[in-house]
C-alpha cells in the first residue's frame, strides 16, 4: 500500500494546442522528407515527432506522419498548406492531409445489448484518455440509454429487426451525416450494407471478438471452445463490404485453457475486446493509422 | 463485423447453488486426500474440482482446495463438517474451513480520488463477473459519491487528513465491524495503521501501482520513468504492517518505451492496475488464494 | 551485472525416482477420487500432486492426473496396479494407465532443412530440461546430420521426394517400430499418410507455424503478411489424418507490425515455434496432456 | 501439419549493402530534420527509414536515427560526412555519427559455466539473425570451449578466481583492444572493475537475470521465490560502474506460480534471458539504441 500524499493522478491526454498532424503517403522517391521538413522549417514550425515508413525505398509505397507545432499555428496553417501544395503536388505522386490537433475528431458509437466496449469508451473519454468528441451513441436496444445519457452524451434508439435494414440505415444516415468524422461499432452485432458504408463516407471501426482470420463470422467464442484453442483474442478493423475482412488496426489475445467454458471465454474475451478497441480508437483519433490496400500502417 | 443473431451474450458467473468449497492446509502426510474424499463420498457429495499442492511431499506444507456439491447441500453441511472434524483433527496437523458458495463474500471498497480501480470493480460486479456482495464504498474524498450510489451501493465519506488517522480509522471500524468479509483498497493511497489492520480482523487486499518489489513506496511511475524501465506493472497483495511487503496475489505488466511520459505511464499502468485487482478480488472471492507465510498459493 | 559466486546454476529436471503418474479418465461420478486415493494410501504411496477436471460433475467426462511416490516404488507397482484394476474397473466406466516416472519416454524427432525447432529440442535435452530419451532424428535432408550426431544422437537420412511417400514411410516404420513412445515433427514439412499415422501407433506431435485455425496449410507467414495481422503465432498439436486439424496442445503469439517483411515474420515466428514445441514436448513427456475428442486437457 | 513444398525458409538478415545509419542527438531546435534530409537529398541518398524523438520540442533532447542508401554509397560517404559536418556543427549543439551498414560490428562474448545465453547468440548468429561479427568468446571456465570452436569462433579461457581480478582484466584488455566494437556479458557472473570499463572503451551489454530494479545483485531467482512474485524476468542493460544500475535496453517477463521451485524459476527465466539478450544485441548492432543519461532511446 502506498502513500502518495502530493502526487497528482492525472491521466488526461493534454489538448495539443498549436500542434497539427501531417499525413503523407504515395510513391517513395528521394527528397520527400527533405521537402516537407524544409516547408515546416520555413514557417517556423518545430517537428514534434516524425514517423516514416517505406515498403521499398526504390519506388515503393511511402508513409509519413509528422506532428509539428508553432505559436499561433491555426493562423499559420493556410500558408503552410499552400506551401506544401506547391512542394508536394508538383514533383511527387503523393497524397497528404493536415489536421489541427486542437480539434478532436467527432465520433458516433454504435452499440447493442452488450455494453462492455461502449462503457469502456465512455469511461476512458471522461477520464481524458481519448482525444475525441463523442457526438452520439446509437443502439438497436434501449437498454443502455440511461447509462449513456448520464455521461452527458446523446443516445438514439434505432431498432433494427428483420432482414431489411434499409429503414434503420436511413435513420442512421440522417443522424450521422455532417455530424461525425468516424464511426465505432462497439459490439453492434449487425451487418451494415455496402450502400450504407459508401454513403456514410467516414471510416468505420469494428471490434470483432476473435483473433482474425480465425473464427470469422458469428459466435467465435463457441467456435473457439469447440476447436480447443489455448488463446482467444479480439481484432479491431476498418469495416469494408467483406464481412470481417477489412484492414486490421489492432489485435490481442489472452490465454485460456480446457477448463474455460464458453461463458468464461466470453468474459475473458470481453476484457481483450475493450482493450483492443480503445487502442484502435485512440490511434485512429490521433491519425496514427494509415490505410493502404487491405493493410494498415500504425505509427505508435 | 459479425452477425450473431441469436447468440446470448451472458458473462455472469452463475450462482453456485448447492456447492461448497473446502480449504485444507497443514503438514503433508499420506492419506489426506483419501480421508477428505472418503468423507465427501459418504455424504453423497460429488467433487466438482480439486486442486492440491505440497511444497514437499515428505512433511512439507500441504494445501488443498476442493469444490463439492450435492442436492440439498446447505442442510447436509453440518454433518459433513462434523465428519471432517473427526477425520481431520485427530490424526493430522491440519487447518480447514468450509464455505457455502451460494453465499457471496461481503466486501468494502476503499477509494480515493483516482476512480479507475473502483469503477472497474463496480462495473464488473454489475455485469455479474464478481461473486461478491459490495456492502459499501468508503472514500476520503466525496468526488465519486454520485457515481457509486448510481450503482445502488452505499457510499461513506470519511475524510482523512493530517498525520493522525485515528479518528478516521475509528469511523472505518464502526462501519466495517460485522459487515464485511474482506476489504479492498482500490488505490486508497493512505497508510493503514497496524492497529487498524489487526482490529478490522478481515483480509485487506491492496493494489500497488508497480511490479513489486520494484518501486516500493510513493509515486512508482515517476520512479519507473526515472529508471528507464521497459515494462511497468501492478501488484495486488494482502496488506500487512510492512508497507508494500505483504503476500502477493497477482501481478502483471505492460510494455512501455522511452517516449512514454510519466502521465502516459500512469495511463497505461491504470489498465494493468484494474485488471490485476479484479483478478485478485475474483480469486479471493472464490477462495482460490491461500496465504502461507509471506506467500500465496493461488489455485486458478 | 551480477556476482553470484557460489550460486549453482542447475536447470535439470531431477529424475523422478520412486514416483509414478496415474492418468484416469472416463465418466464422472461420485467417489472416483476417494477410490483412487484410498488405493494409493493402502500401499503407503504419498500423493505428490493431483489435478482433476470434470466437464460436468453430473456424468460428464472426468480426468485425473495423480503423481504419487513411495520408497521402492518399482517393486510395489504391480500390486498397486492390481488393486486399482479391482477398484476402478468394476464400478466405473474409466480408462487408466500408470507410468513409472523414472523411465523417460523415447522419442524420434523428424526434421527437414529448417533446424531451429530440432536444435532447440536437442539443446534443451542436453541441458536436462526435457525428461525424454531421444532415440533418433530422421530427416529428409542430410544437412543437419553432423550437428545431430555431435549431440550423441543417431541421425537417419530418409529422402522423401515426389508424391509417393510409401517407400519413405516404410523406412520410417522400420526405424520406429518398437523403438519410440512418441514422434515429434520439428518443422518436418511433409504430409504423413493416414496409413502411416495408424501403423506407427504412437502419438505424433507437430508444430504448425501459425496460430491455428488461422492460416491452415502452406506458407502461413506469407498469408499473415498478406492479411496484415498484428500478431503471428505457432501451434503444437497432435497429428491426425485431417491436416492441421488435430487436438491443440499449446499455442503462443508474438506482436508484429506493418514494417515486418515475410522474412522477418519467419524469424520472429521461429522463436515462438520452438518455445511452443518445447512446452508441448515437455508436457507430453510428463503425461500432462490428455486427449479427449479433438481437445486436450493440459494439467500444467 | 503443413506441406510447404517450395517455400524457402530463410531467416537471414540481408547484408545491407549500400546503406548507412546516421545517429544524431543533441539539443532540439527548428530545422534539424530539414538540414539532415537536405544534405542526404543533395547526395542522391534515399531515406530508407527515419525515427525521431524529442523529449521536449522546445529545447529538449533530440534524437534521430536515419538509415539511408544510394548506389556506390561507400565512395560517397566521405563527401556526405563533410557536408553534414558543415550543416550540423555550425548552428546546432548536436553530436552525430555515421556507420556503413555493410560492415558488421565486432563483438566479444564473455561467458561462464551457464551456456544458454552464449549458445543462443552463437546459434542465432549462424542462422544469420544477428548482423554481427563474433570476434571471440572469453570465459572463466573451459567447459564451453569445444562447443564455441565448433561454430568456428576463437575461444579464450581466462580464469578469474579470487578477489583480485587485475591479472584477468589485463588479459581481457590485451585480447579486446582494437579487436571489438562492443562486449556482451552472456551470464558472465563476474563484476568488472571501473578501471576495466573505462579502459576497454567500448559499450558493454549485460543480461541480468531479474526484472530490474527488482532483485538487484546475486541470486535473483532465489530472492524472487522468497518474495513470492508471480512473474520473473530479465533485463539487458549497459554496464556502468554501479552494479545493475546501467541504462536498460530491454526487459521481459514470464508468468510463474507458487508451484515453481527456484530450479524451475531458473529454467523459465533462462528462456527470457536469452530472448531479451538477443534482442538487445540485435538492436545495439543495428544502432537502434541511443544512450542518454541513464536511459536509452530504442528505435525499434
Amino acid at each position: 500500500m502506498t502513500l502518495t500524499q502530493n502526487a497528482p493522478d492525472q491521466h488526461s491526454v493534454q489538448p495539443a494546442a498549436d500542434q497539427a498532424v501531417l499525413i503523407v503517403h504515395g510513391r517513395d522517391r528521394t527528397g520527400i522528407v527533405a521537402a516537407i521538413s524544409a516547408v515546416l522549417g520555413r514557417h517556423g514550425a518545430n517537428i514534434v515527432s516524425l514517423d516514416q515508413y517505406s515498403d521499398n525505398p526504390h519506388g515503393g509505397a511511402f508513409f509519413q506522419r509528422t506532428v509539428f507545432g508553432r505559436a499561433g499555428l491555426r493562423a499559420a496553417l493556410p500558408a503552410i498548406e499552400a506551401d506544401l501544395r506547391t512542394e508536394l503536388s508538383g514533383d511527387f505522386e503523393l497524397e497528404w492531409q493536415i489536421r489541427d490537433l486542437s480539434v478532436p475528431k467527432r465520433v458516433a458509437i454504435f452499440a447493442s445489448k452488450a455494453d462492455h466496449c461502449l462503457l469502456d469508451l465512455l469511461w476512458r473519454h471522461r477520464r481524458g484518455e481519448l482525444p475525441i468528441n463523442i457526438s452520439m451513441v446509437i443502439s438497436n436496444h434501449a437498454t443502455t440509454a440511461d447509462e449513456v445519457r448520464s455521461f452527458g452524451i446523446p443516445f438514439f434508439h434505432v431498432p433494427s429487426q428483420g432482414k431489411d435494414k434499409s429503414a434503420a440505415e436511413a435513420q442512421h444516415l440522417q443522424l450521422l451525416t455532417g455530424n461525425v468524422d468516424f464511426v465505432v461499432l462497439a459490439r453492434y452485432m449487425q451487418i451494415l450494407s455496402g450502400e450504407f458504408i459508401e454513403r456514410v463516407g467516414v471510416p468505420i471501426i469494428n471490434i470483432h471478438h476473435s483473433f482474425l482470420p480465425a473464427f470469422i463470422g458469428a459466435d467465435p467464442y463457441a467456435k473457439a471452445a469447440q476447436r480447443g484453442v489455448k488463446l482467444v483474442g479480439a481484432t479491431a478493423h476498418y469495416v469494408t463490404e467483406d464481412l470481417d475482412e477489412g484492414p486490421i488496426i489492432e489485435q490481442d489475445v489472452v490465454r485460456v485453457n480446457h477448463a474455460h467454458s464458453v461463458v468464461e471465454l466470453r468474459r475473458q474475451g470481453a476484457d481483450v475486446e475493450r482493450a483492443v478497441l480503445s487502442r484502435a480508437v485512440l490511434w485512429h483519433a490521433e491519425d496514427r493509422v494509415i490505410r493502404h490496400g487491405n493493410h494498415t500502417i500504425v505509427f505508435q
